[in-house]
């Protein structure tokens, strides 16, 4: 039940540093939870035109294990570990060749797109995003 | 009348050549733009809100003449050249240490927020703008 | 001969204004001349270790149609349409089914990566480049 | 001993949702290291050069609190809190009028830049950059 985005590495993915810009593999994270939700069936602006409902980043946290650089093709992986009607949690990782350059473990909350406040989803939402852990 | 802004070069700016990433001078020009226009009095936020008035940019051109590099201070500028009810252009650059580094043209539009279209500015807010350029 | 790349708009991609950041057609109109060079067997990397021969941004020219927003499967496309032995040009496009967002003409010149100065290509590489406009 | 870098927010940092984009913060707190490192007079360019020295994040972790939004006056701080001779550990906020938006820890790793593999410091700096904890 692990999903995998390929992203390949340009220009302006890099720095002087002549490697992928530390913040930018926050960015290729976040695709690939994107695609992941997409892949299970969610629509992130439906949810939020019909249900007011958006998810957010409320907490991240990142291991650098060895840098990417221009050109690489890797791979984004997400991996729903926990999911709670107010909040859910993936572990994640940015690979190249099968080797791990990025560890991450990122928590979504679940908003009121009217209010910014928590809520929780609707139960059939819910149940489709729980399911999708097993 | 020419507006300058003070811009550092970050790592984020950078790219894997060793300097500044081509697009991001098209940043650094539409920062300047925006504290021009907040320096003029116009607040892009309460346009959008009580006019339902927004710029976007219309067209471009851009010459890349020196580079730029990390820690680099630089300065972006704008000078309004032309003011239409619908449209507006700036001169731009990006200099260093006086030394141009990038050349640009702006062309700016007029749209009503809901809809997208182009439309006219109310006169009150041409005038200010139109007066911005002597 | 015309050269299309799909690319997914991402969040990263877009800003407050709902849209796509009209810097960030400049780095996906970057994507797609890598991959057009890709495609005709350049390496630029290798090009850079081997030849000390790199290819930057001279000069563009952008018109923006339509905006793009969150989620759209663009095309972007590049179609060399001038070659010289110190720089050649591209006619490019941003487009979402069959319609154009972004039109953009981009001049690149070469350099030598020791001096960062103009240099001519080699012979070999200039034919190679020149025959992929035909 | 808190530094705080005064950070404008500009279009390019928003994103659809209408607010800062999330892996944007982790840039801002990049510029602030980078300005504290600058403030302690560490020169990043000339630690490259002259001792093959470079600092890149080994892990960091991120609370995101409340979000920001265009035009925001943002305040990037960071406090040194913790120092060895191969890494170090920063504490870090984003703030918009002393409220905290975000909280992040960033640990730094010292490496060679000829092998990007781990090194310790040279007592001088060292000496520095510790001493610059109290």
């Amino acid at each position: 039940m692990r999903f995998s985005l390929p992203i390949r590495v340009y220009w302006e993915d890099t720095d002087a540093g002549g490697v992928v810009y530390h913040a930018q593999y926050v960015a290729f994270l976040e695709r690939a939870r994107t695609e992941w939700l997409r892949a299970q069936g969610f629509d992130q602006g439906a949810l939020k035109e019909t249900e007011h409902l958006i998810f957010v980043v409320h907490s991240m946290s990142l291991d650098f294990k060895a840098p990417a650089k221009l050109d690489d093709l890797l791979e984004a992986t997400a991996k729903l570990v926990s999911c709670k009607k107010v909040s859910f949690e993936f572990e994640q990782t940015v690979e190249r060749d099968g080797q791990t350059l990025v560890n991450a473990r990122v928590k979504a909350a679940v908003l009121d797109s009217r209010t910014m406040k928590p809520r929780g989803m609707p139960a059939g939402i819910y149940e489709q995003l729980h399911g999708a852990m097993s």
